[in-house]
């Protein structure tokens, strides 16, 4: 990308509170003047002659185009045939790596201060290859899967994120005691990208233990690199430590395509009362700039917000303001003005 | 068991810190004319014909005679063909609820002051079934395995476990929106006898959604019934919440027999030096009073042990202190007799 240009992105503005939150990044990014065109589409699946309910070929195709997305949270249908999805388009992409980082917000108080975290969750294989069997009766089994290609896809995203973005160390988070050949694996990679890194260090750590460290002082992790499951499960972990999934963003990469995606749900009980929070989406947006190579562009919409919410004027009610989507989402916009 | 006689209790005292706690243990249960006798066994894996090394004959025979027992740490040796020790007493005899209470202690101040959690997880299968394969170079597959009598036996322990213990509600915790049919089945099991309990409430949530909110509000929670390796996770997790696995107990509880065990390490860096924490094994001995039918002598050392720690003098190095294990257990040893 030469910085110039507008680049089309496209748009998925979810279920519930997607279309609220998604038009207050429009808002904002106008203000910014980012030169981001969207193309909104819809991703209400579509029953194929086999029965199964799929992503429309719109979506698919904007997707190819455009090869960045930004995504509101989506409501998987209850009932057979439907498997989630958010996952779906992390698949269907080949989205491997899925990055979240979690820092402690000025103006909002947890019981922690020091957090500053970046999990990053191989995204698409695991405990959620989707390969399950009822062997007999009352017996199931679940096939956790673990390729060598796609652990060396996300352990080497991990490493070099580590040395874009001045990170001094990588942990590799596993269950290699118990699972030795899966997870012994995925071990095993990510030693031989550590290899390749000699600038970033590389440690390794049960999951179990990660999880205990992390609640007495996070200020000891930075870059963590782990299979689906335990990403999943670390990731929230760390959202929790700095006030939620409504402030916490996310990234899904693969090598020709990403999708940014807020990871809170749809939250129809508040939808369409303008009561929404946009952050987790305003700042999963600021992270798709920077992968754009935006990088100005990023670094202000990133201050406003931070600075929204330190001020607490516009906070809204789930941070414990008073103020609305829109009402915080004019006081960021009136900031990122003042930032030119 | 009546509650004059002696019973026998079968002692693993462990490696590295085992020793040394295992007879801060003992000192204490004299001190507190508790009716147990001890039949100290070693544990170090003899190697079969088949070149797999094994538990000895004399611990399982002993395990079988006694029925309960009380475990240390163990280290198991590098190399191939070792599985866990500590995983191998668990499976040998089908010990298939791990119990693992987590309670804010006074004296050892940590973020939180308001945890009273036990999580009870499934102890003998799902990822720990130790069935995988390379399926071609590259491709491992791990079996996650959930068997309807394996969920029947844990998810009816929880709920006996909180009627028996005056708890309010049992929240299964399952990722069944990815793994439909095992943690399906589990789910579905767990609902079936949640309906034989009316007296006690029922929750269902999502692993990585009770990880959230564990760290953000601990009160929400109180008896969490799970698979096996969510269970390893989350356990750790709230250790992590009151002070670390040096403060928490733990029994494996099955039909026929029980063993209680501290699931630290064997902290070989401190062995022999009388810097241990007995804390851990001697809750873990607490609980196996209660499971013995021993109420009184339960809950006067347990009192005996919160006391020492709330007093503070002669708490241990890792809780901030500056006793060691044999002052912190003589202080405990005093307390005992005291409340007499
Ligand atoms: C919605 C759910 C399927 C998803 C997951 O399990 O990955 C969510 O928890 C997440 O972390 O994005
Ligand atoms: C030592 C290890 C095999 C064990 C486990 O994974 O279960 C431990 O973490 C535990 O929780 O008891």
């Amino acid at each position: 990308y030469s910085s110039g240009d507008v680049r089309r992105v496209t748009l998925i503005p979810g279920d519930g509170i997607g279309p609220e939150i998604s038009a207050a990044v429009q808002k904002i990014f106008e203000a910014a003047n980012a030169p981001i065109a969207w193309d909104p589409v819809d991703v209400t699946p579509v029953k194929g002659r086999d029965g199964v309910f799929r992503i429309p070929n719109r979506c698919i195709e904007l997707m190819h185009e455009n090869k960045v997305g930004l995504k509101g949270p989506l409501e998987t249908p209850i009932g057979k045939g439907h498997r989630s999805l958010n996952l779906a388009v992390r698949k269907e992409f080949n989205l491997y790596a899925n990055v979240r980082p979690c820092r402690s917000l000025e103006g909002h108080k947890t019981l922690y201060d020091n957090v500053d975290v970046v999990t990053i969750r191989e995204n698409t294989e695991g405990e959620y290859s989707g390969i399950e069997h009822e062997i007999v009766p009352g017996v199931v089994q679940s096939i956790k899967l673990i390729t060598e290609t796609a652990s060396r896809n996300v352990a080497s995203f991990a490493f070099e994120y580590a040395r874009q973005n001045g990170r001094k160390c990588v942990t590799a988070v596993h269950k290699a005691n118990i699972m030795r050949q899966s997870d012994g694996l995925f071990l095993s990679i990510c030693r031989e990208q550590a290899a390749l890194y000699p600038d970033i260090k590389f440690k390794e750590a049960y999951l179990d233990t990660v999880c205990l460290n992390m609640v007495q002082d996070p200020s000891q992790y930075d870059v963590l690199v782990m299979p689906n499951l335990y990403g999943d499960i670390l990731s929230d972990l760390c959202a929790g430590l700095v006030g939620g999934l409504g402030v916490t963003p996310s990234g899904n990469i693969g090598k020709e395509a990403a999708v940014f995606e807020s990871v809170h749900g749809t939250a129809p009980d508040i939808a369409g009362q303008d009561k929404a929070n946009p952050t987790a989406l305003l700042l999963s947006a600021v992270m798709m700039l920077r992968y754009m190579n935006l990088p100005q562009h990023a670094a202000r919409i990133e201050k406003a917000v931070f600075d929204a919410i330190a001020d607490g004027r516009a906070k809204t009610g789930d941070l414990g303001g008073s103020g609305t989507c829109s009402s915080f989402t004019a006081d960021v916009c009136a900031r990122v003005k003042d930032l030119e």
